[in-house]
């Protein structure tokens, strides 16, 4: 995973709820982090699915989470978290994520997360519908690799 | 409050990812501690209002939290959350919360949790149902101070 | 509590996951955003207290939260986060603070939050520490109301 | 990953607090139950890593989470979480979670952790200590791969 691929980013300053007794960010915050990204990118790009969306028509679920943890964050740093979509497929896509420090720009942890969308009535996979593969399209360019119906 | 004055108790244990920097139970996480009690005790007196009911034709909301923190509660302590429902007014009812220490008995924290009966369709406050005040009756007895109509 | 009295803001935007199958932000949820406001303020004013010093000669506890929920603040939504320190004792200081939507202006929720200084030694009471009252001073005004050793 | 191949579980209790807008557990709340699941298999194999000895001469980090999401959890289930390591090698070891529905039996997720060994002093890693090779060694029998000094 390349910085250089990912034309978005967020800043996200560590708050003290989300640090542990070890002083450093806990596990599972990350997971926070990388989801606020995804939302920002998603209103960014212009296919946000939100709550409505959702219970009426749509329904994306995140099946797989990857997460390297490379240097602990720490109480009140800023971060920079940056977000894409880097395939989608015919009822999946694939969102990367990846943090570090805004000011010195080391790594700090990054993250494939593998979303399907399903139909809300039975669960089964749909295809990705065509307006999310334009917008993506629109936005990444040739920065995301997209199979199936387009 | 009085420890005496309740009928119910859940057991919870203090995990990790709920201990702070300072090595004790953050602030917030309390409130989860009384809510798990709230809950479990709304499934023993048979008033459960879940998450389908809400949507239909009731609606239950938190309007004011008071929590006084005693003795910090840390990692792997096992804590007895107390709960009752201890005053019904029209449309609105107190629930009273205190979790100890389960081993040396000693006051962790203690909470006042004022709810409020809403039309779903308005949000505009409506009696507190009759078989909630039965219910809540039946288990308290003369515990529970009920006004309103009843 | 009345917005005018306070001097200092941040804003926050509210995550999906700090929302509950209600489609509004969880009680305690709040408590995050008023501790956010609390570390923000205290870094303007000049008196933060970080880890580092609150372990070694330091130590400031939350003794008691008093939190009105007014309107449910929903996904997505920014908000203002008004924070000041109202009152100084001899070895207590009380943070008021106020959340409005940042469009509309309407009030979100309004907390109380009771601090105790301890020694961290045997975790007694000590006074207030003078750079902190002088601080709070420089930033407040006569809008704070200071008591005790100054 | 089989789960006849774990020796240890823990049950929790889906809170409503731990359940997002779609109606369902939240994709970073199942890290809390793995790692519910973690400290709990420590405590029982006997190599508990507490805080005290994190801060003077021991320190493990979390450097990898792999999540599969299959069935998503709900408010009030009961779920089982398995845990065990399954691998140690010179300075990293492997756990490995899976939790399922505790009447039905169908799985709800599964996740690898990786661990490594560190020096608190200088961050570079350490061999595996022998008590912890042998006190996991005793609990799993053969079920765990140890390679490295032993």
């Amino acid at each position: 995973m390349n910085r250089s691929d990912f034309k978005f980013k967020v800043e996200v300053r560590v708050r003290n709820f989300e640090v542990d007794w070890q002083g450093i960010v806990h596990n599972a915050i990350y997971l926070h982090y990388f989801e606020t990204g995804r939302i920002e990118y998603l209103k960014r790009v212009g296919v946000m699915v939100d709550m409505n969306s959702i219970r009426q028509n749509s329904k994306v679920v995140l099946v797989r989470n990857e997460v390297n943890y490379k240097v602990p964050a720490r109480f009140d740093q800023l971060l920079n978290v940056y977000s894409r979509v880097s395939v989608i497929r015919n009822s999946s896509f694939l969102f990367e994520g990846l943090i570090e420090d805004s000011l010195q720009g080391h790594l700090i942890a990054d993250n494939l997360a593998y979303h399907v969308w399903l139909d809300p009535e039975n669960d089964s996979p749909v295809n990705v519908p065509e307006h999310f593969r334009i917008k993506v399209r629109e936005f990444e360019g040739s920065g995301v690799q997209i199979t199936g119906p387009f």
